[in-house]
């Protein structure tokens, strides 16, 4: 029986999606709740590794197990088990050809920037800029990466050799002192979406012109582009199947 | 030289307010902040404690020393010093009669309750209730308790003996399946909004009816009360002077 996990977490206090002997990390706690409500060890595989930090408002997980129960059940179970910067969304019985990686369409992702006062609040999850930014141009730059590109200058520690990828839609937005970058595509390399936000950043605060977003993506090297930014900003918003 | 500080502070990670040994509490830390900017060991007063997990947007405070600089360089180095859940928002250099205690003449609390679905990202922002409350009958319940009263009944482990307090305001608004009460005053008991927001909640639910809260006041018996909330939803708003 496979089983489709649609979850949200707190990255701040974990050392990441991966498993990792004697770290806390999100995949180490959901197999745990899953051998504490299946009475099984099973691997779980996920659409995606989140780094350490990064928040996810609907990661999603498949594993197999022999219980069967409804989905609501376990939904339930896994809830009352998982800690409490964890918590399942949604659960669906799928069939066993489905996979939440490799039939993952694309991603959606989302960046917060409070560029007014810092907010202790949210100092794990907003990206604390603090300074004025020029919106209209980065808005104007992030145009230059919509469509498909080789995205090797918005990656580090890139391990995949193809690091083309399609950037579907690009959205600025600025709400009570927040810039919210939305963005979507049908796939991500490492770092792509912190390494982005911080070329973006660097425009609005005038150390790159608006088209020399082209020149670095044209470059492919990711010295050209700006710094990646902290991962405390950074939502996984959704898969798309 | 007597400095009046403005901060704010997320107070998930501190065992309350009021400094204690081997225990991190935001007095601890803004006394020690203070020692290593103006090498002196100085008593830090706030306007009040605030219990463990309460968050401030603006509590204030006060302390003397014999350094003499201006308020910005103040602010400057006491953030600088802080841990990056506790900011100062401003500073002012006051006359030596300014006291942050004595001279305020009120307060103003907010308390966030989530009826929509758990949010990992939240849980230590806002009560997450989770279920369908009565917003009308809240707001009507509400009325009972402005004005002058003797609160008895809407405090816990109180040690002083008047308890009598005014309450100028409570607004009750719904946002994003958000409810957000906030309650101005002249002064407030040990867990008085605490109690207040969880007898609302009760009357929100059905277990009380809108004016069984004018009984519960007039009982001075904390037992007919409802619960006390949980401090994560708890924000210290302003002191007013």
């Amino acid at each position: 029986m496979r089983y489709k996990l649609t979850v949200s977490y707190d990255g701040s206090m974990f050392n990441g999606y991966q498993k990792q002997s004697n770290q806390r990390t999100i995949q180490g706690e959901i197999e745990k709740a899953i051998l504490l409500v299946c009475k099984e060890e099973v691997k779980v595989h996920a659409s995606g590794r989140t780094d350490t930090g990064v928040h996810a408002k609907a990661q999603v997980l498949h594993f197999d197990t022999s219980l069967q129960i409804s989905a609501k059940d376990m939904q339930n179970a896994l809830n009352a088990t998982l800690p409490d910067d964890i918590y399942v969304r949604l659960v669906n019985r799928v069939s066993s050809d489905f996979h939440s990686r490799y039939h993952a369409k694309g991603k959606e992702y989302q960046y917060l920037i409070n560029f007014g006062e810092y907010n202790p609040l949210l100092r794990n999850y907003v990206l604390q800029y603090c300074r004025e930014l020029n919106v209209e141009k980065m808005i104007e730059a992030s145009k230059h990466l919509l469509g498909e590109h080789d995205f090797s200058a918005f990656t580090t520690n890139c391990v995949v050799e193809n690091r083309v990828r399609r950037i579907d839609n690009i959205d600025i937005v600025v709400s009570n002192n927040s810039i919210i970058i939305t963005i979507k595509g049908n796939g991500f390399l490492r770092y792509m979406v912190r390494c982005i936000v911080g070329t973006l950043i660097d425009v609005g605060r005038g150390r790159f012109e608006v088209d020399d977003v082209k020149d670095i993506l044209d470059s492919k090297n990711r010295g050209d582009a700006g710094p990646s930014v902290d991962s405390c900003g950074l939502y996984l918003l959704s898969v798309l199947y």
